[in-house]
């Protein structure tokens, strides 16, 4: 099993401190070994940062750590491989271009030996049920085009792979974040009035009044609450949530609610 | 103007060395200030560094310089803008999927206002003349399909976008790296016996013989050659030359040749 965050911003901001939190689950706090990655959209263009190693062993992740790179949209995912071997290719976040623009996915969940018919617009690289799923969304939204409302589309979409197994996801194109939960997935906004956060995982704090305009507006998701002193939402199971400019600007039933598997619960 | 680097080996090996002469190019040896980009294939996966910034500003260079990211297959960039603003989108190398597979690509020279007619399996993210020169040929290699030989077909690809302009550059699936040569690009294979390489761009050398075995074979491929005490090759105008594990395998004239452009004879 796996973890997620994502982030949207109506300004560029950078995703330190929160990374800091994952971060430690990726072999310190918690047992997400198997590789790593996060998607930072800058304009239409992305930098994906990929490793096969622990977060915690990663030389790359002490480098997104540290290093602010300032972003209006992120997808990171920390791995604990259960489908598909432990290798770069098989490493979340995964991207495709549509469009003309760059799409990033990352996947949590199981969805057995899920292999759909797939027409070759998008073929998997790695042999994950996540990048199966992944194309054969990107192919049936490439199917109805650019003009059909990309939310209505996904939420159907996530709604037949969500059949299969627990399908809870991450996706942007850098502009909307879409978020799926069939389990778990919460997710806080903050804006001003700004306060002080508290790392759940390790003990870092930050006063966001200090690093903040009164116009700053970001929605941080993640599969578990990274904070432990703020109050995250819960997303519904089954429910897709688009975000924009730091806020869910639409919320769309899919069908696909499922219990969290006996391993994301032993993940907190 | 651009410079590129390549590498193809017959067993994974770091780059560190090259880069590190390489890297001086981008804004302290040379003028290329407008971002760079790296790309290492590990098994059927991709790790891309790109950056807006200049290599000897950017902490992610700094990364890739010291940590050694082992890879048969290497395609780096750094860029002097002349066509496209200076943009992530823009940065070099770039990456789509055909056939399952990671293609990655980053061109030297210039294509005028190249805009090809595309079918929109492929579209460019940007707006640089080399990423709808990537976009073509890979739409027509798509057309072609995966059973038609390859290096063929990119012969005849690169021949037909050289009719606009001058077109160096590196394509690899991360089993075979495509070089070609419009104007200028170099490349030297180091196999047993192995000696000492001493960069041009900065005083630092490497004894080969400390860190390989007899049966360890690379190509390293430049827009220049990056080592002054070495017999580099130059690839002849108008060729396309394909290496794997270490070597070049096959050559193809595309008729594609070209003078450098006063800004290529001026980087030396």
């Amino acid at each position: 099993m796996c973890q997620l965050l994502g982030m949207s911003g109506n300004t560029p901001t950078d995703i330190c401190f929160s990374f800091s939190g994952f971060h430690a689950r990726g072999g310190l706090t918690d047992v997400h070994r198997d590789g790593w990655g996060i998607a930072f959209f800058e304009g239409r263009g992305v930098r994906v940062f990929v490793d096969a190693q622990a977060t915690v062993d990663s030389p790359v992740a002490t480098l997104v750590r540290q290093y602010p790179i300032r972003s209006r949209a992120v997808i990171a995912h920390i791995r604990k491989a259960t489908h598909g071997r432990v290798a770069l290719e098989n490493t979340h976040p995964f991207q495709r271009e549509l469009w003309g623009r760059y799409w990033v996915f990352a996947h949590n969940g199981h969805l057995g030996d899920y292999r759909p018919a797939l027409n070759g617009r998008f073929r998997p690289v790695g042999d994950t049920d996540s990048e199966h799923a992944f194309c054969w969304m990107l192919e049936h939204l490439a199917l109805r085009g650019p003009a059909a409302p990309i939310d209505h589309a996904l939420a159907e979409l996530a709604g037949i792979v969500g059949q299969h197994g627990e399908f809870n996801f991450l996706l942007s194109d850098g502009d909307v974040l879409y978020a799926h939960c069939a389990s778990r997935l919460s997710y806080i906004v903050r804006e001003a009035p700004f306060g002080e956060a508290h790392l759940a995982d390790c003990d870092l704090s930050i006063d966001f009044r200090a690093v903040t305009t009164p116009q700053d507006r970001v929605a941080v998701i993640a599969t578990l609450p990274l904070t432990d002193n703020e109050a995250w939402h819960a997303i519904p199971g089954g429910t897709l949530v688009a975000f924009r400019d730091g806020q869910p600007i639409a919320w769309h039933p899919t069908g696909a609610a499922c219990a969290p598997t006996a391993r994301t619960r032993g993940t907190a």
